[in-house]
């Protein structure tokens, strides 16, 4: 693991979904870019001492080399440092498991799309929420047609820790995100913006070909955006909608989506992540449950517990683990793992969010 | 009444609205085209056989005569005939009750206004969702500034009975509502659009100064939107968002607002029109009923009911209803009811909204 | 109408539900005890100054004998008076629409049936809950064998007005509920319980065998029960349970049921009384609409708005309103309208309870 | 581990709330009593093949013997075991952690309680829904007064899996928790009515003194209880009411609990775990969020996750153990920890449960 020292949130997520799959075991890391926080960080989560690394790069070359070395590295250190490092570690033959956004640019990720193609290995984005099993029954849903053709979707994702400037107060999480520097050209469409895009995109299968971005901030002296608009255009001619922010009092952390074809519809939000509503037009709204009889067996397959035993965000990262840990492990990709290759798509729309937006909020090709 | 005979919608509930109230009688009509059925109409609600008028204009010419003719008129035609009923009315002294939208161009409203001001008459709009206890309640909270500025507000419209082409079934709702003879410009931003921007408008007070808007029909055959997405922007800086649709399949008749400032955020949605979230920053999210003790007492006021005994739709029509009565009855005017002037501007809105969209959706002043 | 003079709340429930229907006209009543109160409630609600009695049984007797008298009677006293005054009126020949509960005693009520079949004139109580179209929805499900046999059902039923001792305080309408000599034997399982218990046996058309209820009160100086659990058992084996309180901190006016059988189940709450969960064993769980596609065309029938615009309350009571009419004008029973009949039985439910509850809560028959 | 061969449901989940912790080995084991799948099973979770006892008392006497021998041992094997299994480790001086209910009786409990007192070995029960963040939360709330005296609560656990006869055809998690000899006396009353009955204790801190239950079974051939209704009184003269059920259909898992006081009320439902709604008589009703700003900072301490992350049954399961773990190491006992004497008062609640019921249901003492 590089990042993920004491303090930080995302990396003991990982780890704690890599112990609920069971297929893991953490040997080495770089968690800190302080020595000493680095040193107790490693011991606390129980590496041999000559395993932490202070340096990643001596990590990569190390491991590497030891007949015992990892298989794998997991990524979750601020953006910016994602792509020298993934880098770092497929050059020494180390598979990728890295945190969203892959990279800072559509233009590293591909790079490192070809990097891992040339070493054959490769790079996992972390998309967590792809991994809900009602996301996986609505996905399987749409794609084998039961709503008929997509006519509109609408995906939302708000919060409201940013709502004050708390960047400004010492708050470690905000600083770095609001930092061009350390986050990338966007906020809260980079940060969370392309979560909910990547969730249309998996549940539907497809990728608007037009959008128009209008990106504001609400804070004084903050640069990247706080809050989004985006509309968006499929070549089919369907429309979408997203909508994010970091400023939405009262909105905890709510990831909702929508999705309407001709013959019917499915809705699903976080906050209830194992109910999904289909509409099939001209019948009864459906209330569907995780792991109960009317889901598909996939979805009860996927399941940790049985239905009515409330599964979470946690199970749903593990999840993603437990499937990564199977494609290493056999070596077959299954179609749901989020790839590289979706997340250049994903700073893709990023990027031409950012040029729709500094350009009045036009619509741009992408 | 003009309009409403047997086998329309919207002329009974403005009956059983007023009869709610008992402040009105009803006491003329021409309530259809067809004679025959003006006649049995009439007769059917209680008119005197020699004050049901197979032309409007004879009714209104014969009212203003009578000693005991009516003082206010109800139009609940299509939208087409509202300007010229309207019209007709007012000339002859008779002040204006009339249903959403108020004309067909912005230009026939101001026409209407001005007519209202030289003779002295009122013209009421009568946007019903206004008129909900707890709509007023998130009103006077807003404008008294608990949420402080506003930042954005996000407005969602969505019905799904167009999600087929009945109108070629013969539909009779369905077949005016989408002949632009009929029912003019804008297809479902015109029908519920309005209702959309019209609540947004009331509980700010605030209206948008540009907006780009992408206007779809998704059936083969249709003319108008039957869809829209909408972005707004207010001079302060504050950002907008309007989404209706009459194909959202599983979308019976959902309207919602929520509205966010700087600090605290509320939302309303009409499928629990009794209650409203209150979200002031940092503190717990309050579900606030109406006409318990948290909700101010002008909302106890306006109720029909104690609290937990569910009022709905026809209860706030009739709040409308009793509001105009007191102002004719008292000539006060109060700055709830919604009058011809915010018609002029929600038609100026549908205007802006068709022109941006025929312009692929690009942002324009409005 | 008797009873219902200024400052009472359910009069004028019962008189916006008639002229919602447009069906009844107010001509004559005895609205309050008090005859300043009375005349001047009588002009305010449109009586003829003739017709404003200061005394029912004047009212009763004059009416009966104009050409132009009141064809039925509107009883909204408190509760003890209802008994003499139906009966008054039924000697005269005069129709009963009647308050619940009817009387203070099954043997009132007995009395009271025996009169009406002698005279032949209707006896209605207005158990408004079962005028719910979902409520109809779900009792035609039942009674069709959807759910199969009946297994077991919750109703519950919970308010929190009378949380402290406000009837110390001068609150008008907790004074008379809570006194014996005005309320009757019973304080909440009387005023709302039999509410609960009609709404079950109109559900399942069943009526138990054996119950034991827990009556308690929570205020220092209250006499009556204002909490209550009460189990039941049918002759068929199925159990119920009973839940009613005014003492619930946070329940508004919470009324919900929950109906299980062998094949299937139903849940419905007054708070979203336009919904209906319905559960097939096996199945995914459905919501149903009143209106919509989904439930079945009675409930269309009875509706007065269409799907997802909130009918409440008032609606409801205009209905049963409505049904009365019908019946007083054909002469035609239906099966949905609650007669005195099975008011009988709600009076043994309440004698049942006080009694086993004074009992220490043992089973008895009834 | 004794118990949760392949094929188990509640062993696994054992074994990944320990690993979610990350402060447990799983060493050692007797997981089947089927050599062959005990084998297998224990070489499945990496158990070295030295340490996969087919006999759980070799287990506990090896074990005891080694240097590196377990600590603890975690019971997951069908009821009618629990008590020899924890006796029998608690004489060779190992920790036990069991599953509930811990025997079959209140006097095997009292015995356990005996023997763990003499060789100074703790033993714990797995209550896990009593480890949800806000469940903590409210019984914090509960415990410092904010509610005021207890009047009265409901707690329902029902379920829906054993609707038909499945224990019939095959179904093994049926099979043994219907038959009295390997479940005990009791049937949902003891499955998951102990839940209930312990959650309201743990949240109150209350155990009622009277109780009558009425027990219930609905399928032919079914000797245990599959539903009931149990009330109970407190010495205070508070009232509550407990209803279970495993043939509820509809009810997937939903255990939920209201706590009403003279002064304000809670309400928690585990279909919704992070959320708690709060009445204060006299304001509006606030929903607490897990880890938000409103709940307290020792609810914030046991999250795993920032506020709006969906934490579910595992985690809950995951705070247990990891205050199992605390409880070990430091030897600090915490109130909020399980233990064996609530597990007495459990079993009490049990057997005065089928005492009740067997005499009709009576009242009895407890």
């Amino acid at each position: 693991m590089v990042g993920g020292g004491q303090g930080a949130f995302i990396g003991n997520i990982h780890r704690i979904a890599m112990r609920i799959t069971d297929h893991y075991e953490l040997l080495a890391g770089c968690l800190s870019s302080d020595p000493k926080r680095n040193r107790s960080s490693g011991l606390d989560i129980g590496l041999a001492s000559d395993r932490v690394y202070s340096d990643y790069k001596d990590m990569a070359k190390a491991e590497s080399q030891r007949k015992d070395g990892i298989q794998a590295i997991v990524i979750v250190t601020p953006n910016y440092l994602h792509f020298e490092v993934a880098q770092t570690f497929l050059q020494h033959g180390i598979h990728v498991i890295c945190d969203k956004p892959i990279c800072m640019s559509s233009e590293e990720s591909l790079q490192l799309l070809r990097l891992s193609q040339q070493v054959q290995k490769l790079v996992f984005v972390t998309y967590n929420y792809t991994a809900y099993p009602m996301v996986r029954e609505a996905r399987e849903r749409v794609l084998r047609g039961d709503l008929g053709p997509l006519r509109f979707l609408k995906v939302e994702y708000t919060q409201d820790w940013l709502a004050t400037d708390i960047e400004q107060q010492g708050h470690k999480q905000a600083s770095w995100r609001v930092n061009p520097e350390l986050a990338g050209i966007a906020g809260c469409i980079g940060d969370i913006g392309v979560h909910a895009y990547n969730l249309a995109h998996f549940m539907t299968g497809k990728i608007p070909s037009m959008l128009a971005a209008d990106l504001v901030n609400f804070i004084d002296g903050r640069i990247l955006d706080d809050h989004a608009h985006v509309l968006l255009r499929y070549s089919s001619g369907a429309r979408g909608i997203l909508i994010v922010s970091q400023v939405a009092i009262g909105s905890e952390n709510r990831l909702s989506i929508q999705i309407v074809g001709e013959r019917g519809a499915l809705e699903w939000q976080q906050q209830q992540p194992d109910q999904l509503h289909y509409h099939a037009h001209g019948e009864a709204t459906q209330i569907l449950s995780r792991a109960r009889h009317q889901s598909s067996p996939e979805t009860s397959a996927i399941s940790l517990l049985p239905a009515g035993h409330p599964e979470g965000f946690l199970e749903a990262f593990a999840l993603l683990y437990r499937e990564i840990a199977t494609c290493l492990l056999d070596g077959q990709l299954v179609d749901t793992l989020p790839m590289i290759h979706s997340a250049i798509s994903d700073m893709e729309f990023i990027e031409a969010c950012v040029k729709s937006s500094q350009n009045n909020a036009t619509w741009i090709w992408y």
